[in-house]
């Protein structure tokens, strides 16, 4: 674990969040640099998702993570051992989510030489991440099928900012009560553009498709 | 829906939340109300974990319900159907968390003549609610399954502060990466006095021991 770099990050001191937010994602543009906001629930799947399709990636984006959590380091750990990225870990002291200079310090910390997407693995949160502008191109979220196909009834701003939301753990459906049709339908009331990807990170299923939305979204952003 | 109370639940301007949920503590404790905090990740299971438990002890003790959420008023309306019992929904207007000013603004909207126990479903966030106390006689979590055994090292404050720590869904548990025993020693690690009750709250698997401690709990205060 030696080798994960790991930032304390420190409260914003910068009062309007929408301008610093607008000057890191001119910045990071600027520089060619795509950055990904991924929220989710505690526990949705967030890790194992990104080293699936980190994996399939790769070798066609060079691809950096920062992985937010309040305390623990374990994240950043298991990125850099199952897909051997640059990652780094960003403890938020207690703090439930990343603002756009909070992102900043992580991004402070990068080696961005080449880099083409970093995505920023936020605080596990339905409901504060989604207030938050990170600077970031694009917010996507996971939902796990355990969580319920009513979610985004309940935390309608999250759906409401996410461009895309996967839906993790479909090879569990048949033990829970969760609907897919129903479930895109709350999240197209939500936000009518989101474009929903279930997957299974656990055996790959789905994951193709995951990775193809990451590699058009960063080409056509790069061309915009 | 027309028999549900919705409040909507305004900003405190109370400025010391530490004095303010002492002072409900001791104004419940006088009235003879047990508050009990419940928390969880979103999905976890609280509301069907409400309602099997509060089938149970119904015959026993009172009970009131008070259901925070951001927007939606689904979960007040199963109570109040499953249970028949007095339930009420609090709006937090895209807060996060209730502190105790909130959590008073719902109590004063509750009927408490004879009422044993309000159980306060917070809103689904395993961060933020754990920093506000509510004036709660005590705080439970519910952890499901799926989520997986290293919550407690993720996210370290709310194991801390919850007295019970209630494990759902292990009916899944084959098909998930959760070993108990390893997740109760990281909740010891935070708090080793918190209590661990797995159950199903789908079945009803383990409920009645659940049950059990809300009645002791209940009585215990009672008398002290």
């Amino acid at each position: 674990m030696d080798n994960i770099k790991v930032i304390e990050i420190k409260k914003s001191v910068f009062e309007d969040n929408e301008i610093d937010a607008e000057n890191l994602r001119k910045e990071l543009k600027a520089k060619g640099v795509y950055l990904l906001n991924l929220m989710s629930s505690p526990g949705a799947g967030k890790t194992t998702t990104l080293i699936r399709t980190i994996n399939l990636i790769k070798d066609k984006l060079r691809v950096a993570v920062m992985e937010a959590d309040i305390d623990s380091d374990v994240d950043a750990v298991k990125i850099k051992e199952a897909t051997g990225i640059q990652s780094i870990q960003l403890h938020t002291g207690g703090m439930c989510h990343l603002d756009a200079e909070m992102t900043r310090q992580g991004i402070d910390n990068l080696d961005l030489a080449g880099v083409d997407l970093v995505i920023l693995e936020n605080v596990g949160n339905l409901v504060c991440p989604a207030e938050f502008d990170t600077g970031a191109a694009r917010n996507a979220m996971i939902l796990s099928v355990p969580e319920g196909d009513d979610k985004p009834l309940k935390y309608p701003l999250m759906f409401s900012v996410c461009d895309l939301v996967v839906i993790n753990k479909i090879d569990v459906q048949p033990y829970f009560d969760f609907d897919i049709e129903k479930c895109k339908s709350y999240i197209k009331m939500r936000n009518p553009n989101a474009e929903v990807i279930p997957i299974c990170a656990k055996t790959g299923q789905g994951v193709e498709a995951l990775a193809e939305w990451l590699i058009r979204q960063v080409k056509l952003w790069k061309n915009q």
